[in-house]
């Protein structure tokens, strides 16, 4: 048995953040499927035993103090950044602006995005006004990314860390969003180019179930 | 001139979380009035040389080192649960747990209520798809969260920490949000009840200064 396991179904790109993390890493982990479509998130089982918050990912650990069971994208790229040594900040003022850019991910980043790609590139919902104002929000975070990699090719410290990870766990899917990455935000593009290139980078498909 | 200065506005619930966290710890501190409605945090001055994120607050620490400027509100409570001593974690276990519910708040709990208050109590947009929509969004994580109170006074360590200080920064303004918690989410009603009770709690007017 692998020494992590990884809730996921390849759609999230919340997961992708841990198993991207978990791969570039070398950790010993396997995925196990979450039945998200079929509602597994929203049954008692899982919201009173594995997550009462109701998402994936949900990480388990077997270390040398039994379980460890974590929630959250962002805490489980700060346990394995600490466990591992990798991707991490190197002193306290980077750990702080890597978490400002994680909380700024959670709140805008991926939030406005991921739901406005839910909406309109899965569900199919067509244009609505809720995927109009998911779209406007999602830009106006893409922008200010956009700006900051334009001037640094990561987001702290020079080179990739748990922030990057963090905010590229949308960077590889391909449903429409209504979005052309590659022309409204080069720089967000470029940076997710050279994230595809770190050694031992693999997209969603590659690391996670698909769904029956 | 005080050791920290807060920028912020009585209005940001987000500005709320970091001048109650800096009160109730007694610190020295003064608010800074961002002229949020007049486009403050939009100009180009603002985004180049305070917060590129454009968000209110921003936290300055005159410390021993020199300047330490942060922005997020959960940076600034880590930072301040750190200096203080006050409302943070006990061990790594909770530092976790508290990590995990100021990213849910930043992700849904304080996102999807303090934008439906935003646009509905506000800008007073009226009933729309959008309002409609972020109204759902904002009564599921309301739940996840009353659940979780209804079994414990505080979300971590049943004690107050930092965790409850974000989730409460729209626990005490008064404008219509089509919402009604003490009717829908009676554990989250007696947990804002309970922080406000806390010594040397204060309301947002209290704290932070008004508009013109």
């Amino acid at each position: 048995m692998s020494e992590f396991s990884l809730h996921c179904f390849v759609e999230s790109g919340n997961a992708y953040k841990a198993a991207l993390m978990l791969e570039l890493c070398g950790c010993d982990w396997s995925p196990v499927l979450v039945p998200f479509f079929a509602g597994a998130t929203r049954t008692p089982e899982w919201r009173d035993s594995v997550n009462e918050m109701g998402e994936a990912p949900v990480l388990e650990h077997k270390g040398a103090d039994g379980m460890v069971r974590l929630t959250q994208s962002g805490v489980i790229l700060d346990y394995l950044a600490g466990l591992t040594g990798q991707f991490g900040p190197a002193d306290e003022q980077e750990r702080r602006e890597i978490l400002r850019w994680i909380l700024f991910d959670n709140h805008k980043f991926t939030s406005y995005y991921a739901t406005l790609r839910f909406l309109y590139g899965l569900q199919k919902t067509g244009e609505t006004p809720v995927t109009e104002w998911l779209r406007g929000r999602a830009r106006a975070a893409y922008g200010i990314v956009d700006k900051h990699l334009a001037a640094s090719d990561f987001l702290v410290g020079g080179r990739p860390t748990i922030a990057d990870l963090s905010l590229a766990g949308y960077a590889y899917y391909s449903e429409p969003t209504g979005i052309d990455r590659a022309a409204e935000f080069p720089a967000v593009e470029a940076w997710a180019a050279r994230i595809a290139a770190l050694p031992g980078w693999k997209p969603p498909a590659a690391l996670m179930p698909a769904q029956a």
